[in-house]
């Protein structure tokens, strides 16, 4: 089947899944229109293969996660999503079947977020897949939730589960390491596709602008983004290791490999929330998130000595070699 | 000297060129904020090392073009740039002097323009060097120019001069052809600089906001743009190449080689205007266009008839082959 050209490729696969904003995905550009006293909050995230996800994923999960990563970083700001722009540069060898794959998991995810494609541009490169995307949303006027607000007293919460991504990847990826063959089969499935499925928690981004004093979300692994909000903030943390929540499938993998701990904390791909909120506002937060089926659980209080974050697991302190997994 | 990591990357290269809505580039989003009854144009634009520009150019052309095709975008558009984002996937072989050299021409640019950066993403790829901007602009609610609204007996012009990209970029490439020889030096180098340096012509937004019926900017070739622009309008239009204005290096390239005329009109990087404009209204653009020292040139009359394009040079019909050029 001959490949289309780059107007009937935006024809057939992408004008599908834009919204009025796109005007059909046959301008030169897209329209955005925040209602009065909102203003817009943008975030970008490029992805490459071979450095984001394996070139042979399932295309509809690269399509889902693209767009996934992005909402993740508008829920965590607080943002409703209200529409992205994504550029492609597609290797030589692209077929349509993929380009269709990649397609449907982008649409899947923009029509659960009612954030729909209103822009982009397709090019070739002599390399790796590379795609990148940028997400708009929207927050009253002031209300976007910085990394920057945490105050010492703060109590500190993270959503979800943590370490899934991470252990996902594992359990995912080529090589898989022994810890893998003694979990359920569900289970190893359950870890995969945190992987390569994450779920953006805008549900939670009204309840973050309403209660949270900061908040950003857990792409490059918990300790170290939490690094990354504490600096940003000027202040210190005491964080409880063994409040941070776990899956069932994530405890079976640190039941076989104790180690893994190790691995859940630091490690990427969560795209969980981490924030803070006040101890007058965070019983308000509890209540808002439990309302939208998505727990957050406390794992410490913030601290005035900037910087300083003390780690405790079954009594004894801990630390952290490596503070955060790095894509760069 | 090694390579700063992602965070002294951001700080010491980016952080500089970013405005106000880039929040120091500390946080996982930017934010933009439309006046009250303004609308948010969004365009984008994705370049590929080897495809878009030889990896040998000067880094500062490179970060100096990556904006200016996109603010070319926004001019068209009738908007006044805001702002844009940057996502940049780094080969292995990068240096901080290529950075820093890619920084300044991006920066001059985002100066010039009043854009600043407001967000992004750095990665590393394994392919060559990509990147894409996603660049913002305003225009009173309902008042973007489309592509759509050419009507018949309007006026077809365009901005500057026709052509100078695509001979400049055989003036500035590795292969020159005989013709470029023929010229002086500073016609050479005119051209070259017209390829690597395009100037974004958001003189020209207001003055297109207020009374052109459709426009486009001209990055692939005259004719094929213009095609896309009455395609979109449902109309045709009759052309006079006699007009089509050329730059005295233009001219001088023309005189040496007849044949390079298909070349300045079907060929890219003009980063021109192309638009229309009613009997009535266009006077007032010209006039407009003058007061920001950017002339406008009458080429031909757009034709009710759907499709057909009619070319006229010294009397006799002409028609294209090619008709734009393709980065795809």
């Amino acid at each position: 089947m001959p490949r289309p050209g780059e107007f009937e490729l935006i024809a057939r696969h992408f004008a599908p899944i834009a919204g009025p904003g796109g005007l059909d995905l046959l301008d030169d550009a897209g329209l955005l229109r925040p209602g009065r006293g909102y203003e817009l909050v943008v975030t970008a995230d490029a992805l490459v293969a071979g450095v984001h996800f394996f070139p042979d994923d399932p295309p509809d999960a690269i399509g889902w996660k693209a767009l996934a990563v992005n909402l993740s970083d508008l829920a965590a700001k607080g943002a409703r999503p209200e529409g992205f722009v994504l550029t492609l540069a597609l290797p030589h060898g692209w077929t349509e079947a993929w380009l269709a794959g990649f397609v449907a998991g982008l649409g899947r995810m923009a029509e659960e977020a009612r954030c729909p494609l209103i822009g982009g541009d397709t090019v070739s490169t002599a390399g790796p897949l590379t795609l990148s995307i940028t997400a708009f949303g929207t927050v009253p006027a002031g209300r976007m939730v910085r990394r920057a607000g945490a105050r010492p007293g703060d109590v500190v919460l993270v959503s979800g589960s943590i370490g899934d991504g991470a252990l996902g990847l594992k359990a995912h990826g080529p090589d898989k390491p022994g810890w893998v063959a003694s979990l359920a089969l569900e289970q190893r499935a359950f870890l995969a596709d945190r992987y390569l499925h994450p779920q953006p928690r805008h549900a939670l981004a009204e309840a973050l602008q309403r209660h949270a004093s900061a908040a950003m979300d857990v792409s490059d692994g918990l300790v170290g983004d939490l690094a990354k909000l504490l600096k940003a903030s000027g202040v210190g943390a005491e964080i409880d290791l063994d409040s941070v929540p776990l899956s069932p499938a994530a405890r079976a993998a640190l039941m076989a490999d104790p180690a893994l701990a190790e691995l859940a904390w630091t490690g990427g791909d969560d795209y969980e929330i981490l924030c803070t909120a006040s101890e007058r506002e965070y019983p308000a937060l509890i209540a808002a998130a439990e309302g939208s089926m998505l727990p957050l659980t406390p794992i410490g209080r913030v601290t005035a000595e900037a910087g300083v974050v003390t780690y405790r697991e079954q009594g004894r302190l801990r630390s952290f070699a490596q503070g955060s997994f790095s894509h760069f």
